[in-house]
């Protein structure tokens, strides 16, 4: 077999066999076959796609390719939420604790922001203390404790994945259907999940702009899912607005700490998205027959404040300090601050996703590079979104910058991003379409 | 600009600028921008196109990495003839005299062979002395004194294609119109002639199975070469049977000074190709108004005699030893020698031109890598071809390998080679279209 023979098959359109597939990534991985066959061939799938039954072969491949978390002696049923990515979305922190309250453990593994999407490992960091790199001793213990943890990928999960994803950044070969699904669907696989809820996010704050395209990457994730026997439900929801009302990363943990205090006052976007994932994870924990009940049972489990003090508990055991996270609460700011107010007497259209999550980076909330660092304090307020009645003059957004320059390069952006309408725009659905195979 | 930029837009299919496609192939060649992202755009080129004005600039940005033969103060017309790879053409070797007979001069950079196509310096390299690698001065010096002159490619020319071409071979990345067509162009607006005549060959031996890609494949050679300002004439020809009776490096040769010392018993098939080309050799050069004239002038040349005087001036302009090479007709063989013989009576459809090329591999005439050696020896006599009738038991081919194994691997296949048709076959159209920019 030769690695030139097989981009020449992916070049021609041809459907690649499982063991095509697992010599040309096992070859990548153990140094045997170069970047620049890996890079054509990438390039190749993009164009080209995959089937469905390459597509598991990738994934099965590249998660072979290093270890798998064992959760064997814990109690489960093990369910996770992964998300493709978008602005404000802060959804983990809240279903986490929520699942667990409900007896659904979730073993998270997750992210760092990157481009114009923030990631739950940034926000984490802003909590004194909390350390987002656990060993699988302490991951283990800390879900059997607590119903979940949260840590980062360690070196040996997927390291085909860690390879591929840094050369597919490099050579325009990131946006493919079967690659960004293999890439998600083997890390969840190695993580130990029985189940996961996938929320495909479109729009101008996702990856996918298009509805359509989300929902091609939606049917190849469960198809991907359910030829490697996984139970998958993957929601297709709207990121053209950011999700609540704080874009950054201890504003987003305050977010997240409100809503788990009093989910009433939840921002009607947030807690609309993150009771329609929660019932899903209650689902395929199988907690409850369908997606109506569980939405009455996380309501429910939120009202009784269990999910906060689970929050809590597992901030004090990954080593943040509760009581100063508390005390940071609503103090915890940049001193470089600025207001954004409305232009005109207007409805706000929308604020948005992409321009804010942009104008979020330069503030200093996420990355451009893996090597950037990110600032906690960070970050933008929204006073209104769309759809709300603004005055000329109201305030309509407060903003931290890490520094001065930031906050001046930003605030133009920002108030790009407002989009004005002279009558009261439609109501946006949130959640546009639910494949399901569990 | 950035390199990741450039692919994606290739990606989208959109049309680079001359600056991107600069930026790089210059970063390329220099160093700064990795061969992973040439790769990966390398097939984004094969698989959504070049437009015709991103095809010249590629052209001339190659052309503009490396040196250009100088050849101020040798009197011209110069042109080339350059072919896309076949079984048996050695047109070139007749070509090369005969232009510089009618006072056209041919300053001719060859190259080797690879797979299963000929290359005009192994079979140079078949005559004792011969020097295939000439410094500019001795290319200059031997161009004046003879009218044609030839070498391979300097390391200081194209170096761009050189590179290119090698990441090519390992990335399934070499069949593409635009990326042929600069490699081309390139090397031979390089070498400095002021007009090319290009074969452009189609079947089962060429590079282009398909009439069709081989007329894509003209016309883009065609007008990337209007857009340079270079005068063109494209012939399509007929690549399906070996062009003459001899395949091997010396057994060539020594069928080129049979033509050059009695046109008249020249195959048809290389008879007729060789005028063809030479006629358009005439017309770019000045020295008749058409391509009938030049069949007429250079035919005329031919049963001169010049041509055949002017091809042993050369062999000794470049070293080789022509007292020994006229010793060598007709008993410089290999002793590993077995005979092919008819399977029934029958017509000849045909020599298969891709079996024989292959085959002729395996007997040692030429390479499947680039640093395998060739054996002067090796080869095939073709003594019935396409069209004739034969009775079973006939001599059809004398084979000669590189070694006992070499000649009993490759028998069965040149066996697998002869196609029979129960009645007179049509005859072949040898040239199927001519494109000229002139």
């Amino acid at each position: 077999m030769r690695a030139v023979d097989i981009i020449m098959d992916k070049r021609l359109g041809k459907e690649l066999s499982r063991e095509a597939i697992s010599f040309l990534i096992n070859g990548y991985v153990v140094g045997n076959i170069p970047d620049y066959q890996v890079a054509a061939w990438a390039m190749a799938v993009c164009l080209n796609g995959m089937t469905p039954a390459e597509t598991a072969a990738l994934t099965e491949t590249m998660l072979a390719s290093g270890t798998r978390i064992n959760l064997n002696g814990i109690e489960g049923p093990f369910v996770d939420k992964h998300s493709t990515g978008g602005v404000g979305d802060k959804t983990s922190l809240i279903l986490a604790p929520l699942a667990a309250a409900i007896g659904v453990r979730d073993p998270m593994m997750a992210g760092r922001a990157l481009g114009h999407t923030g990631g739950t490992l940034d926000k984490l960091d802003a909590i004194p203390g909390y350390r987002t790199q656990l060993t699988v001793a302490e991951f283990r213990t800390t879900l059997a404790s607590t119903g979940f943890a949260i840590t980062g990928q360690t070196k040996d999960i997927v390291p085909a994945d860690r390879l591929l994803y840094a050369l597919r950044d490099v050579t325009a070969t990131v946006e493919s259907v079967p690659l960004i699904t293999a890439s998600i669907l083997s890390k969840k696989a190695a993580e130990g999940a029985d189940a996961l809820v996938l929320d495909v996010k479109y729009g101008s704050g996702a990856f996918m702009k298009d509805p359509l395209e989300g929902e091609t990457l939606a049917r190849s994730l469960v198809d991907t899912g359910a030829a490697m026997g996984k139970r998958i439900i993957v929601l297709l929801t709207d990121m053209n607005e950011p999700l609540g009302n704080m874009v950054g990363n201890f504003l987003e943990v305050e977010e997240c700490l409100d809503c788990l205090e009093d989910f009433s006052k939840t921002p009607p976007d947030l807690a609309e998205v993150t009771l329609e994932l929660a019932a899903r994870m209650a689902v395929l924990g199988g907690k409850v027959a369908n997606a109506d009940d569980g939405r009455v049972l996380c309501a429910e489990t939120l009202a009784s404040g269990k999910p906060l003090s689970l929050f809590l508990k597992n901030v004090a055991d990954q080593g943040g300090n509760v009581k100063q996270l508390c005390a940071m609460r609503g103090a915890y700011r940049s001193p470089f601050v600025a207001s954004v107010r409305a232009a005109q007497d207007a409805y706000i259209a929308r604020i948005d996703a992409w321009k804010t999550g942009h104008a979020a980076v330069i503030l200093g909330v996420g990355r451009n590079r893996a090597s950037d660092t990110v600032s906690p304090l960070a970050g933008v307020q929204l006073h209104k979104k769309g759809r709300d009645m603004v005055h000329k003059g109201d305030l309509l957004m407060t903003v931290w910058g890490k520094d001065e320059a930031a906050l001046a390069t930003a605030i133009p952006q920002l108030e790009a991003a407002i989009e004005y309408a002279p009558t009261p725009p439609a109501k946006r659905t949130l959640v546009l379409k639910e494949l399901v195979h569990a």
